[in-house]
C-alpha cells in the first residue's frame, strides 16, 4: 500500500521502525490534547445524536456508539482517561476505545460527515470558552482588589509620576482606580474573544461541508454555541478565536506586567511606599537581609513569554494558503500556555496586592519633598492672577530652581512668599500654604476623571457596578454551557435507556 | 537655571551646542507628527472655545487665540504648514505660531487646563479614527471583489486543498467567499478598534485632571468623539486604541498574506490556475521569460513588518509604570507605518485580483487528476451501502492505490467498477460516474456552509448585505465627524465675527 | 521573623497556607530544572573540592559533603532523582538531600562563597554546551544527507526558481549543495554560541565576588570550561550565552523551515518533483487518497515557536537593570524548548529527505516546459553576436511571447530559428538546440559557485571536508568535557577513599 | 506583448494608468536605496573592469561605460544624485543614466553576467560593512566613557542590587566596568557580523552563476571583500549577513536599554544617585519642576522597535523556498532603521553618561541604610568562627529583623554587638565595624572578577586594552576598504585616460 493508513491500528504495525517512532514523536499531540478529552467526547455524543436524529445513523447504531462514549466520559471525569501517544491525538484515543468496544462496523460510523479538521476546532472552542470565563473571573477579582484599595485610600495622597519623576500629587485611590479602569478594558477584550470563540465549527467537515443532510443548528444548541460559523473553508482555515484570545491575554499580561513593574519600584528601599506581605516576598540564599518581589519579577518576565506566543501564532498563520495545514497544531500549546500563565499571574498578583501594606506616611512625605504642587501654583497665577500660562510656568520654574539651590522645599512657605514678591506676585502665607498643600491640591482636581477624592469615589463606584455586571454575565454564560451539557446528558441517557432519538430530542427549537 | 526650559524659544538658544543638537535629533518627532497638524489645530480650537464657554478665558482672549489658529488651519489645508524639527513636535510648532502672532500674554493661555499628554492623545485619536475608516473602506472593496469573483464562478470546480494537497473538489466561488468571510472578521475587528479609539482623552491633563472647571462633554461633542474616556491617569497611561488598531491591522495583514501566498502558488507554472494581468506582474532584468508576482511577494513580506510593529508596541508598553513615559512616542511611527502598509496592500491586491484571469479549465482538469472525489465514493458506500465509514475509507484507499499503480484516474470509470467488484461492491458505470464527477460532487455538498453552488450563492448574497451594512456605517461615522468639524468651524467663525462664545455655542446638548 | 526564610525547611512550614501554595506554584522551577540535576551535582562537587583545596573547608568537611553528593549523582544517573516542587528548584533539592545526610553543620558549608545566582548559571552552561553539541551533530548529519543527494544527482537538471517562477535550469545537486552551504553557516553560529557558553561563571557569587580566597581557575578546569567569565556583575546580569544559543537555533530553524516549505511545494500534485517515503507522509482520516507532508508542515509551524522564544528572551532582558532578577528564570524553559524543537526537527527532516524520491524525469520536463533557458539564448546573443544585453533581452522576450501565443516551447527549435530570422538573428538548428538544452546550459555555467556539475562536485567535496572538520571538532569538545568529568570523578573518589584534597588535586595547571 | 518589460523606458509608457502607479508605488524602493547609490556605482565600475579584463567586453566598451559612471559618482558624492521613484530602484536609476549617455548599444552591456539579485546584495554588503564599522566605533566610545567613570570612581561604594533590592555594597567603578564588559561582547558580535558581511556575492548572477568566464577573485579584491561567497544559489537565497547584523544590533540595543532603565531609576527623586546634565534632561510643558530623562526613555522604547525589526527579518525569510523572492526587499529598510537607531542611541547615551553627575555621598548613605553588608557578617561567622553557612545566615537574618523592629541600622554597632551576644557570637566593636563597613567590605572582595577596587582597576585596564585593540582593528578594516576604493579609482582613471584594462589592472594578485 502506497501510503500510511492512519487507522487506530496503525501505530502497532509501524512503531517498531525507528522512522515510525521519530515521526510519531514529532507529530503526536497527546500532551496538549489532554485538556480536550471531555470536550471531545461531548462533541462526539452530540454528533452521534444529530446523525441519528437526521436518520443518517439508525437508533441502534447510535446506541452502540453512545454506550462506550459514556464510559469514556465517566473515566475522563474520574481522571482515569490517559491518552496514549502511540494513538497520536485525543480523537484517535477516544475512537480506538469505541472500536474496541463495538467493533469496526459500528465504531467507524461515528466519523460519518465529520473530519478531524472540524472536530479538533469544536473541541478547542469548547475548551477556550471555559478558559476565557476563568480568566474573566480572576480578572474581576483583581479589579475588585484594586477597588478595595481605592475605597480604603481614596484621600491618601501620593506623588503622581510621569517619566518616573514626581509630577503632581494624586491619591492612592486614584492610582488604584486607574489600574481598575485599565483592567476593565481587558474584561471587554476577553468578552469579545468569547463571542468569537463561541461559534459552532462542527459540520464544516474537512473543508467543503458534506452531502449528508446534517443539522448544524442542532449541534449548535446541544453544544451551547451561540451560533453557527457557516463557511466550511473559512472554518477550517481561520484561527481567529485562537489569536483574538491570545491577543486579549497578551494585553492583559502587559497590564499585569505594568502592575508588577510598579511593585518592583515601590518595594525598593529607595521608594519604600509598598511592603509586600511575607507570604508574597522571597528571601535570598546568600543575603539574609533581602526581601525580594520575585512574584512581580516573574509576572513581568512571563509577559515576555505570552508576547512570544502571540508572535508565534501570527507567524504560524501568516504563510498558509486556505485549508487545514498541520502547522496549525501549534495553536493549542501556545494558547494553553498563555491561559495558564495569565491565570496564575492574576492569582498571585491579586494575593500580593490584597495583602500588601501601602506606606501612606512615606507617600505624603514624598509629595512635599519634590515640588509636586508646582503646577498648582502656576494654575493659581493663571486663574487667580490672570497671568498667561507660559509666564506663570516660568515664574514657578524659577521659584523651584531657587528653592533647590537653597536646599528648601514648598514646606518653607515663608521663603516662597518672599521669593514671589521679587517676581511681583503677592500671596499671603495661608493662601500659599493652601495652594501648595498636596492634600488641598488633590481635593481641587474635580474635573471629570480627576484625582479628587470625590471623583475617585464616583469612579470606584461605577467601576464596581461595571464589574458586577461582568460577573453576572460570566454566571449567565456558565449557566448556558451547563444547560447544554445537561440537555446532551439527558438525551444520551434517554437513548441508552431505550428511547428513540426522536423522542429523546423532540423539538429542534 | 538648573533645567532646560522647553519654551518655543529654547531651540534657538541651545541648538548651537552639539549636545543640544544630538538631543534634539533624538527626541524631536516632527516627521511622524506631520499627519496630525490639522487635528492638533482642531483640538486647540475646541479647547479654546470650551475654556471661554466655561469663562476660564474671556471672549477677547479666545478671539485672539482663534484668529492665528484659523490661519494655521488654512495653511495646513493648503499644504503650506511645514513642521520645524527645531521646535520639536507639532504642538510646539502650532503654539509658536500662536505666540508669534499674539504675544506670550494671550498665546500662553491656550495651554491652561491642558498638557501635551492629553493633547497628543487627542490628536492621535482624531487621526487614527480616520485611518481606520480608510482601511475599512478599502477592505470592503476587496471583499466586494472576492464576491464578484464568487458570483462569476459559483459553479466552476477547482481542487480544494488541505496540507496543500488535493482534498475534495470545491468551487472557485467557494474559495472566493471563504476569503470574503475571513475578511468580514477583519471589518469587525477594525470597527471594534474604532470604538476604542473614538473616545475623548482631552481634559485628562498631565495625569490628574485639573482644578479648572472644564467641560469635557463639550469638547467631546465638538471633536465628534462618542464619549469621554474618564480616568485621567488611565487616559495618559494606556495605549489600548493604538495596540487594538495595530492588532486589527496585523490580523488583516495575515489574511492578506495568505491571499498573497495563494497568488504565488497559483501563478506558478506548475499550478497555473491564475494569471495576473500584466499591470500587476513584473519582469526580470536578466530572465526575459519571467512574469513575477512581485506585488504578492511584497504583501507577504510586509506582513512581517506589521507583525514586528505590533511586537514593538507590546514590548514598549509592557515595562512601564503608570503615567506618561517618553517611550510611548514610538507608538505613532509604528501605527502610521502599519496603516500605510495595510492600505497600500489592500489597494494593490484588490487590483491584482480584480484583473486576474482564473484558469477554470486547468482547475477542472486538476480535480480529475488526483482522486479528489475519493471521499464522495467513501460517503456513498456509507450512506448508500451502509458500510462503516472506516471500512469504506479502506476500500476507497485500496482502489486509489491500485489506480496509481496502474497509471489511471477516476476518469477510468470502467476500471474502477471492475476493481470494486473484487471488493464486493457492485456499482454500475453511470452511477459511479455520477459519484466521481467533481461537478456533481460539489452540487451535492449542500450542508450549511458547504461548497454547493446554491450555498455559495446564498453566502455571497449574505456577505454582500453584510458588507453593504459596513459601508453604510462608514458613511455614518464620516458624517458624524464632518458634522463635528463643521460645528467647530461655525462657532470659530461666529466668535471671530464678533459673537460671544455663549451665543456661538448656545446649548450644550 | 519579618521575612520568609527560604531554607530547605521552609516549604513544610508554610505550604499549608494557600498563599504559600500559590506562590510556590508560581515560583518553583523543578520541571525546567530536571535537565540540570547531574550538572548541579557536578558543579557542587567541584565547588566543594575547590573550597577544600583552598583550605576554606577542611578535608573532613568536604568528605562529608562529597559522599551524599555521590549518592545523589548515582541516583540521578539511574533516573531515580525526582525533584520535589515543594523544594522549589534543583539546587534546594540537592542541598536538602545533603543536609538530610550530614546535618546542617556540614551541609550548609557547601554554600560558602557561592550563590544561587552563579550556581544556576554554572548548571545551565554545562547543559547548554552539551545541547549545542547535540544540535551540531544532528546538523552535520543533515548536511551530509544533502551532500549525498548532491553526489547522486550532480547532473540531474531541474528548474531553478526565483519568485517561485522558473528562472534558469540548475541541477538537483546544485539545490542540495545550496542547502548544505546555508546549513554550514548554522554550524558556524552554533560553534560561536558554544564558545560564548563554555566560560565559567562560578565564583561570581551573588553579584560582587567574595572575600574568600577562591580559585576560579581550578573550577574552570574541573568543569571543562575554556576560560573564566570574569566580571562578577556582568556574569549574573548577562544572558548572552542563552540568547546567542537561541539565535543560532532560530536561524537554524528558519533554514529548516525553508526546506520544509520546499518539501510542501515539491510534493504537491502540481509540482510532484519529490515523493516522500510512506514512513514520512501521513494520511487523512476522511480523504483516503491523501498523502500529506505533515512533518514538513510541523517543522514550518514550530519555527514560529522558536522565533517567539527568541523574542521572549530579548524582551525579558531588555527592561532589567544590572543584577539578578527573577524574570530571568524564564530563560531556561525557552531555551530547552528551542533545543528540543530544533533537534527533533533536524532528525525528522533528515529522515524525510534521506528516504525521499526525487522525480528527475518530471524535473527535466519542467525545464523544457517554461523557457527556462531563455537567458542562455540572450547570453549567446551578447557573447556570440555582440549584442548589448538589453537588446538581446528584448529579442528573447519577444520570441518567448510569440511561442506562448503559438502554444509552443523551446523544444520547437525549428520555429525558434524561423522567428529569430525575422529579428535578423541567424542561428542553425543544431546550434540553437545546444543553446536551449537545459542539460547543456547547466554544463556551461562554470563560473565559481555556478550550477555546472563540475562546480557542484567541487563544492560538495569541499563542504564534506568542512563538515568532517566540524565533526572532528565536536568529538574533541566532547572528549574535553569527558576528561573534566573524569578528573572530577577521580578526585572525588580519591578524597572519599581517604586521600587529602591536596593529594587528590596535586597540580593546579 | 504579454508581460510588462521593465526596461528603464517602462515607467513613462505605463505610469499614466492608475494600476501602473499603484504597482510602482508599492514596489519601488528608492527611499531605502538612496544609501546605496555610491556603492552601486562602485560595484558597476568593478564589474565593468572585470568584464573587460576577462575580454567579455572590449576596452572600448568599458571606456564608454566607465565615463558616465564616473559622472554619476561625482554627482552622488556631491549630493546631486537623486533617485527617481519612477525608475523603481537605485540600479535602474544608475543604468538609465548610462543608457542616456551611451545609448542602448553600450549601456546595456554592463548587465552582462550580472543580475539585480547579486547586484543588490553587493551594494547592500558594501553599505552594511561601513555601518557596522560606525556602530563599532560608537560602541568603543561608550565603553571608554564607562571606563572613565570606573577610573574616576573605582573606590566609591554604592549599593549593589539584585531584584532591585540592596544586596551587597559594590563600587561605582565595578558597576561601570560591568557595563563595559557587557558592551565588549557587543563589539565581538558586531565584528562577527562584519566577517559574515564582508564576502563577495557578485558573480552569483540570478541564481545559477553564468557561462561567461568571469573572475570573482578580481571583483573581490577591487571591492575590498575578504573572500568570495561561492554558492550562487546560497548567495541569492540567504540573508545571513542582514540577520546577523540585526541580531548584533538588537543585542546591543538591549544592553543600551538596560543602561537607560538604570538612568531612569537612578534619576528618580527616590534614588537620586545620578543627575543628568541639563543638556540631556528635558522639562515639562505643564509641570515646571520636572527634569525628565527623556533620552533614556526613548532609548528604552526604541529598543522595542529594533526587536520588532529582527522579528520582521526572521519572519520574512522563514517561509521562502530557495531563490530570490521580492519579500526580501524589506530587509534593507529594517536594517537601515536598526543602524540609525543604534547609532543615535549610542551617541545620546554616551553624552548623557559622560556629562552625568554621580551622587556618591547619597550612594554611600544607601549602603548603610539597608543592611547591605549582612552577607559580610555571615561570611565572617563562617570563615572566622567556623559556623555552617546556613546557620550563620540564620543568625544574621535574625539580627537584621531585630534592628528593623528597633529602627536601627548597621551604623548602630554597639547594639549589634549586644544582640550577637544573645546568639553566643562574641565580637568586639572595632572588629564588627570593620566587618560591617561597606568600604572595607568592597575592599575584601578580591576574588577574580570581584568588586574590590584592585580588581576593578585591573579589569578596567584590561578592558581598555581590549577596546584599543578593537579600535585598531576598525582602522585596519577602514584602510582596507579605502585601499580597494583607491585601486578601483586608479584603474578607472587609467582606462579613461587611455590605458588598456590589462595595463590598468596588471596583476590579479
Amino acid at each position: 500500500m502506497w501510503r500510511r493508513a492512519r487507522s487506530p491500528q496503525w501505530s502497532e504495525r509501524e512503531a517498531k521502525s525507528s522512522a515510525g517512532q521519530i515521526v510519531l514523536d514529532y507529530t503526536e499531540s497527546t500532551r496538549a490534547d489532554g485538556r480536550m478529552a471531555l470536550h471531545d467526547i461531548w462533541g462526539s455524543q452530540v454528533h452521534a445524536l444529530m446523525l441519528a436524529r437526521q436518520a443518517i445513523l439508525s437508533d441502534d447504531d447510535v446506541r452502540r456508539i453512545l454506550a462506550p462514549l459514556e464510559e469514556a466520559r465517566a473515566d475522563a471525569e474520574a481522571g482515569r482517561l490517559t491518552l496514549d501517544p502511540a494513538l497520536e491525538d485525543v480523537h484517535m484515543n477516544v475512537e480506538s476505545r469505541l472500536i474496541a468496544a463495538t467493533g469496526r462496523e459500528y465504531g467507524g460510523k461515528l466519523h460519518t460527515a465529520r473530519s478531524r479538521n472540524d472536530q479538533v476546532l469544536t473541541d478547542a472552542r469548547l475548551v477556550v470558552r471555559e478558559e476565557l470565563l476563568a480568566t474573566e473571573d480572576l480578572t474581576t477579582v483583581l479589579v475588585t482588589t484594586f477597588l478595595n484599595i481605592a475605597d480604603n485610600h481614596a484621600s491618601a495622597v501620593m506623588p503622581g509620576y510621569t517619566h518616573t519623576q514626581h509630577a503632581q500629587p494624586v491619591t492612592l485611590g486614584f492610582w488604584a482606580t486607574a489600574h481598575a479602569a485599565l483592567l476593565r478594558e481587558d474584561l471587554r477584550r476577553l468578552a469579545a474573544a468569547y463571542r468569537t470563540t463561541n461559534q459552532n465549527p462542527l459540520g464544516a467537515c474537512a473543508l467543503a461541508g458534506t452531502s449528508f443532510m446534517i443539522d448544524r443548528a442542532l449541534t449548535t444548541r446541544l453544544l451551547g454555541f451561540d451560533s453557527v460559523q457557516e463557511h466550511a473553508l473559512a472554518v477550517v482555515s481561520g484561527r481567529d478565536f485562537v489569536i483574538e484570545s491570545l491577543f486579549a491575554l497578551t494585553m492583559l499580561m502587559t497590564n499585569l506586567s505594568r502592575i508588577a513593574e510598579e511593585i518592583v519600584y515601590w518595594t525598593t528601599h529607595e521608594f519604600r511606599t509598598m511592603t509586600l506581605d511575607d507570604a508574597y516576598a522571597l528571601g535570598s540564599s546568600i543575603m539574609p537581609q533581602k526581601k525580594n518581589p520575585d512574584v512581580a519579577e516573574l509576572a513581568r518576565g512571563r509577559t515576555s513569554g505570552v508576547i512570544g506566543r502571540l508572535t508565534e501564532a501570527l507567524v504560524m498563520i501568516k504563510g498558509l494558503p486556505l485549508g487545514y495545514h498541520r502547522d496549525l497544531q501549534g495553536d493549542k500549546p501556545a494558547l494553553w500556555d498563555a491561559f495558564d500563565t495569565a491565570n496564575a499571574t492574576l492569582r498571585v498578583l491579586e494575593g500580593a496586592l490584597a495583602t500588601a501594606r501601602f506606606n501612606t506616611d512615606r507617600m505624603l512625605d514624598l509629595t512635599y519633598a519634590n515640588f509636586s504642587t508646582a503646577t498648582e501654583l502656576a494654575n493659581f497665577l493663571v486663574s487667580g492672577r490672570r497671568l498667561p500660562f507660559r509666564e506663570a510656568h516660568e515664574i514657578v520654574g524659577s521659584l523651584v530652581a531657587w528653592l533647590v539651590d537653597a536646599g528648601k522645599t514648598f514646606r518653607d512657605v515663608g521663603d516662597c512668599v518672599s521669593y514671589l514678591e521679587t517676581r511681583e506676585q503677592h500671596l499671603d502665607v495661608s493662601l500659599l500654604e493652601e495652594i501648595l498643600s498636596p492634600i488641598a491640591a488633590v481635593g481641587r482636581n474635580r474635573s471629570l476623571g480627576g484625582t479628587s477624592p470625590r471623583e475617585v469615589e464616583r469612579m470606584s463606584h461605577e467601576l464596581r457596578l461595571s464589574v458586577d455586571n461582568v460577573a453576572g454575565n460570566i454566571i449567565e454564560r456558565r449557566d448556558s454551557i451547563r444547560r447544554a451539557r445537561e440537555e446532551t446528558a439527558r438525551a444520551v441517557a434517554a437513548v441508552l435507556g431505550g428511547a428513540s432519538v426522536r423522542e429523546a430530542l423532540p423539538s429542534v427549537a
